[in-house]
């Protein structure tokens, strides 16, 4: 009943029409293991430098999340990333990054990572990523998060690892890269027969679309009048997502829709405010609350009922 | 238990990826009516020219559409669009538009058409439209289809229509066009406050959301793995759902959102052949099994029910 996720701690400079931050904690396993937070006790492996100190820890703490796995280098800094968002909220512009502690990160799983209910490899090199399976134990679950540089630049590395995973996320722009499909149905299919039993598409401000043993789920984005910043919302989609999963006995499809959703809701408050802001500020309470709006916002009767 | 729609009927020249096609039937009026006539009688206003003769009004037969409405003006020629789409289908580049039969059009209401339970408003002029509901008695909903070009070139003449009428279907990126605001929630409910009760937001495939009485309604595309052709998809959606609509005693909000499916079921078979091709062929039948598919797609349980 625990997650692990390996993956970036990092500072982010963000700048959005609404406002900018010029160093705001960030990086995929932050967000993810704050969200996760919410439904299962979560192990972080990443690396951080003595720039990243007792203050920015406390992103963690009074949560049930173990960060015995942060590893500190210290004279080093934290990875650190700048972007800009335009009012087309769904691309980032990525305007400088520095990878420094991240360039020679090695992850090492511990004991207490070995062995999780739930593995996830958030978007780091696909090398590193099969390198941290051949340390696992035999997680319940596997996912991956990529982008589209591995795309790019390591797509057999991508593939080979892709073959030893359960469930992946994946952006709706980076499986028409992959597939070299446009029509995103086709695409997805084609990434699910690589070897993937569950392919989670992200597509923003309209959603998730999750393709598990040829059946299709589509999940609509919370409608926000205030996006505020986007920065983290595949990431804490994924912490709550994986995090619901990690949490229940049994991964049947109801509990696999379930978690969509509960991922959406994660998501949807953290792009209300920079950085982790919003995630810090909610409760459990928030999050079914919102939850249920989910269901007010989708739900249709059959035709039979009343026809 | 009726409907009426005022709009155009056409010939379509159309080119996509996956062939083309030179004198295809076309016309909001007649993707509508066709659409609607799975479920409500229609009362077709429109006008051709004398080259669509016998042989295309076929388009209309056996089924419940009467068209005493569509004037014929003799040697003269129907409406021509001619439209081109790329691998991004939700854009359709407009190649040549001649107006012809279309350009002198003034829709008269016969008395067959004075009292609908649903007077569809296709994309035309909106002075001829606000004309239209002069002309009209009193149905218990009265609709609106628009473009960009009219947003652009008559938004005061769209803005007085849109005060009379009850309910408005817009594309994502004419809200946008028309509120000036880049955040589509935002956008939709400034459009609400022109005095709409229920507008229905077109997202291509990425579905459609529904804003009535402050409650939002989000239904997704259907996923298919192969769209042909997606003209008069915005159009036979209208006619799916006012026509399942038009064919209830209740507007509730239930009926609404079975609506709002039926509509995106009748659309999701139109792109799969060229023209009319696809709806010519589907019975009720498959209407209904794939409002069930719908459910499938999107049901998820209350997360109370095994937490």
């Amino acid at each position: 009943m625990s997650i692990t996720v390996v993956g970036s701690v990092a500072f982010d400079a963000i700048q959005t029409p609404f406002g900018s931050v010029e160093k705001a904690i960030g990086g995929a396993a932050t967000y993810f293991s704050v969200a996760a937070s919410f439904f299962t006790p979560v192990s972080v492996v990443g690396v951080v430098g003595d720039d990243f100190g007792a203050e920015e820890m406390k992103i963690f703490a009074g949560r049930t999340i173990d960060t015995s796995g942060i590893e500190r280098v210290p004279g080093a800094k934290t990875f650190f990333w700048r972007g800009e968002y335009g009012y087309d909220l769904n691309v980032a512009q990525t305007k400088d990054t520095q990878l420094n502690v991240f360039a020679d990160f090695k992850p090492k799983l511990g004991a207490v990572h070995r062995d999780p209910n739930v593995l996830f490899l958030a978007n780091i090199d696909p090398d590193l990523q099969y390198e941290v399976l051949q340390q696992a134990g035999r997680p319940k679950l596997v996912a991956l998060d990529t982008m589209n540089y591995w795309i790019d630049s390591k797509k057999a590395s991508l593939e080979k690892v892709m073959r030893s995973i359960d469930l992946m996320l994946i952006n709706e722009a980076e499986v028409r890269q992959f597939s070299g499909e446009a029509n995103l149905i086709k695409g997805a299919r084609a990434i699910l027969d690589i070897g993937i039993d569950t392919l989670v598409v992200k597509r923003g401000e309209y959603g998730v679309l999750m393709f598990h043993d040829d059946r299709i789920f589509a999940a609509p984005a919370y409608p926000l009048e205030s996006v505020f910043d986007p920065t983290g919302a595949g990431d804490t989609f994924a912490g709550g997502f994986l995090g619901y999963l990690a949490s229940r006995k049994h991964l049947t499809e109801v509990e696999m829709r379930r978690a969509i959703v509960f991922g959406s809701v994660v998501a949807s408050y953290n792009v209300e405010a920079f950085s982790l802001d919003r995630l810090r500020a909610i409760s459990r309470d928030d999050i079914e609350s919102r939850y249920r709006e989910f269901r007010a916002l989708t739900h249709f009767e059959d035709f039979e009922l009343e026809a």
